[in-house]
């Protein structure tokens, strides 16, 4: 089974947490039979965290573990701080294959996104 | 003439900023006749600030401006801080229309993209 995890960084604010669960939640409906599950995780300050998130889909059987940082730049966060957690957890599982796809800043469709935004 | 103003919240990271103008570059080269002109601003660290790139815009001509929060989440930069700059800019310059675009977290295909990322 291949799991996909949406990693945000997390606020204090519970309503962007909230925000970033219901995402999530799209992306489980959208995938069709692409994930067999969909989840999120928090870098810092919200939960579930990314080891925690990753336990939990590794216990529900998953073979492969997409980890898709939300984040517009490739600062500290999105350079270190999540491969760090990530390799962390595949020296647990070597039998688990989890990978980082590139972060949100990244998609070559945001130039299109932002000017459909620019309509509204 | 119209122009397009994509706001971020800047980084100590130069290259995050870089990120960003190269993102406006784009948006100009996209936009074709829908904006006159495409720049964008930083809400803290990076310049320009909000108020000079709006300057900048109206000493250009601009008629209309649209400001895009390149944001993911409604924090208080998105839901105060950006408003507020632009009230005050709005107040200065009462011929030119400025208006606030939803930022990126609104936008609806932001799970297409995402699922699409996770082919990568």
């Amino acid at each position: 089974m291949r799991t996909l995890l949406l990693v945000a960084h997390g606020s204090r604010r519970e309503a962007s947490n909230d925000e970033i669960r219901s995402l999530a939640s799209a992306l489980g409906r959208q995938s069709q039979t692409r994930f067999g599950r969909v989840d999120c995780a928090f870098l810092e300050i919200a939960e579930p965290s990314i080891p925690e998130a990753i336990e939990t889909a590794v216990r529900a059987g998953a073979g492969e573990i997409v980890v898709l940082p939300y984040f517009l730049s490739a600062g500290r966060h999105v350079a270190e701080d999540i491969p760090a957690e990530v390799e962390r957890k595949r020296r647990e599982h070597s039998d688990v294959e989890i990978r980082i796809a590139p972060y949100l800043g990244q998609a070559g469709d945001l130039p299109r996104i932002l000017l459909g935004l620019s309509d509204l």
